[in-house]
């Protein structure tokens, strides 16, 4: 080819443009909710839409792997040089629930295209991500002249994650040897807005717990015993004052052990976004920023660990009054963790914080819910450069870095593979995960096929 | 009559006391169960009984008082002096639910005198506390030779106080002129024990409010704005923490400004009860005492004031979990209140407490109930002496002082009718009100009798 690369990957994709976008529309039809039991065969469908897709895509390898919930999807394409790096690509298959009464201009599962977006459920989230990588390989083999991948590329599509991907860790452990990579590649989030490429170098863990409090043996009247025994509401209510400090900090002593401290490169980078904290409160439908001193909403949000208590409860709650001291209370509290955090520490450190304040005459128990851990890619990582560079090469300009709030299986990649976890995601917040109307950009998309035809050069080059 | 007044009423009772118990049991017999619709017309029945009753006692004037609820019954009988004073008797004809199937040893509407005791739904409550004051007014009449009572004597007796009163204050109001008196006898309470016999000398008031706290427009993604934004629950949890000091004292400003101190007095007297707090636990279903610092446990429930989470709640509160930050949380919040303590002040002190900690983004709203007003007679004033006297009296030992942590109407009648509250009850704690098998202890109603017997004389030398 006289084209360079970047043109030649340029003019592959146009010319694949219709054909790519007709097999994605296709895909978007089969409802595959995983949430209704009514989808169930939706679900295996999709699967087995995918796996026939791959095999024509040119991957040699294509199962769809059994669990107790809905299937996976597995692909492998071995490069055609042996000591080339290996990369596994994660995905999902399944998608959130949607029906037109939800408020949708057209139908969720019959795909449209208007004003250079295409409409339909899974379009972002994920099947549009999943896909771009199809035609993200062909144009690689067709820019660079190969036969084969740069490298050893394999696919996990799972068919659970909207769903809490409740079998997927199992699903890693039990085929880790065929997962084995030395990179994974999450395309299941997104940039920071339509004129911002971004790269997400990681998303925070989840410890879970509720606190229970247990007074009175049972509901027992204010007016005969108040102020007189100790009242399970009010001592969980203390508890819960005690979580944070004055200055916003978790209070737990040990909580910050490990924690990877934000360098000052990354705060620079992030200083770098077009952020709007107006439009961030308008998105969080919150009045007002507030959280630990000493950071930005960004770092709040992305780089510093947090306490929130999801709900708390105890006593009469209906209307009117009900003059009793309650017999028990509760508070279910969720820690957000970043790099260098363990939960079993951070469960260890719980336990012995609230048990150190039960008072005399209160019962307690303490369960944790199974934790997420964090994942982070240092900004120097050469796979993290790799990816950062790919983009950029097919937004042809400069990208900036992310982080997520939020915690995904993808930490279990990491943790069970021992592989760094680089995220390449091209949807944007307009896109409406989750919402009627989910949409993706087409020119988004396809500089998705871009990056993806890029990537595989750069990664072999960046991990050998 | 050549005997003592002491033995002469004490031989009218013993004469009277067959004919008294198949009264009793007959007006036991109507199950004038305020809460329950199915029940209204026995309310009413149980009100004409009850006046027919009054009538056959003698009691010249005899009314049923229609409310916007259930019936009350008035009657009234003049003193043959005309100068004597004017005591009005307050007591309920309504009762708690109650069936068979709810653990009753035998029908709760079919009442049994089985060893020495009275079993029957409103035995002690409030129907056996009522009544003894009929046969009490005869023997009054058959000891002194008198053909009508020493005072001008009233009574009141409602029909809705297991439903909360919610007429009483309006009817006392429209009545006042009628139910004017120098004092009131409340026979709504009990003593300390079987072999302690106690007179109160107040309740507490009650102010009861909830706080709500609104934060983000709805549940939000703890994982996306966690860290950020404030957290309804976390902030309400502050605020109830916020709600005592470290010596369990209530910390809103000018909660205790014109609080009657406990005096030395006092404190020796209750220090005289035979007060066993592992009892008290096993009662109060609980396994610690506690509160504010530097008064004794009883001291705590009838002395000082108190607030008290009846409920507090917010976010998700079902299995597992779920990463959200609460849109909205609130608490129910009870203040028993002592002399001196005015719950308008309380609700401004309140609402002034609350507002100042409402951090930024979060919006409030405080509602109050309508409130009771706190009550108490001091050990000093001469109808307390009476009282004390009369029942001296009629058990022929020591009478000690209590009083009761709870609030009632009987504030109502101490508010409107600016007369001092006098607290002549003789049931005990196990006689089970609101429970199953809820019994009178048949000498306890007896010494009800002559006590009321006596009262009259003694109240209307001290009243003068």
């Amino acid at each position: 080819m006289s084209d360079t690369p970047d043109s030649a990957v340029r003019t592959y994709t146009e010319q694949h443009r219709t054909a790519f976008l007709d097999d994605l529309a296709e895909w978007l039809r089969i409802p595959s909710v995983s949430a209704q039991p009514e989808h169930e065969g939706d679900v295996r469908r999709s699967a087995e839409w995918l796996s026939a897709k791959l095999k024509e895509t040119g991957f040699p390898v294509t199962e769809v792997w059994e669990t107790d919930g809905a299937p996976a999807v597995f692909a492998e394409w071995p490069s055609d040089d042996p000591s080339a790096p290996t990369v596994l690509v994660y995905g999902h298959h399944d998608v959130q629930p949607a029906a037109r009464e939800d408020g949708w201009s057209t139908e969720p599962f019959e795909p449209v295209i208007r004003d250079g977006r295409m409409y339909g459920r899974g379009a972002a989230d994920d099947k549009g991500q999943v896909f771009f990588h199809t035609l993200g390989v062909r144009a690689h083999l067709a820019a660079t002249g190969r036969t084969a991948p740069a490298v050893h590329l394999k696919l996990i599509v799972e068919g659970e994650e909207e769903s809490g991907s409740p079998h997927f860790r199992d699903l890693v452990e039990r085929h880790a040897d065929r997962l084995a990579a030395d990179a994974v590649i999450v395309s299941d989030t997104g940039m920071w807005n339509e004129t911002t490429p971004t790269v997400c170098t990681g998303m925070r863990g989840l410890a879970e717990c509720e606190i229970e409090f247990h007074g009175p043996g049972q509901d027992i009247h204010s007016g005969s015993f108040g102020g007189a025994v100790p009242n399970p509401a009010t001592e969980i209510a203390r508890l819960v004052a005690a979580l944070h400090d004055a200055d916003g900090k978790v209070a737990v002593p040990g909580f910050y052990d490990g924690v990877a401290p934000l360098t000052d490169t990354e705060r620079a980078l992030y200083a770098e976004l077009p952020f709007d904290e107006a439009d961030w409160l308008h998105t969080a439908r919150s009045r007002a920023a507030s959280g630990e001193a000493g950071y930005s909403t960004l770092e709040r949000i992305w780089a510093r660990p947090t306490a929130e208590v999801n709900g708390i409860g105890g006593g009469y709650q209906g209307a009117g009054s009900k003059t009793i001291i309650p017999s028990s209370a509760r508070a279910k509290i969720s820690f957000r963790l970043v790099a260098g955090q363990d939960p079993d520490h951070i469960e260890k450190a719980v336990r012995a914080w609230a048990e150190a304040r039960v008072p005399a005459g209160i019962s307690h128990r303490i369960t944790f819910l199974p934790a997420t851990r964090p994942c982070l890619t240092p900004l120097d990582h050469p796979a993290l450069r790799a990816v950062a560079g790919a983009m950029g090469r097919a937004f042809g300009q400069k990208v900036l870095f992310t982080r997520e709030g939020g915690s995904g299986p993808a930490a279990d990649l990491q943790d069970v593979l021992g592989a760094p976890v680089l995220f390449l995601g091209i949807s944007v917040p307009s896109d409406g995960w989750h919402a009627p109307d989910e949409k993706v950009e087409l020119d988004l998309l396809f500089k998705g096929v871009e990056t993806a035809a890029h990537l595989w050069t750069d990664l072999a080059a960046a991990l050998r």
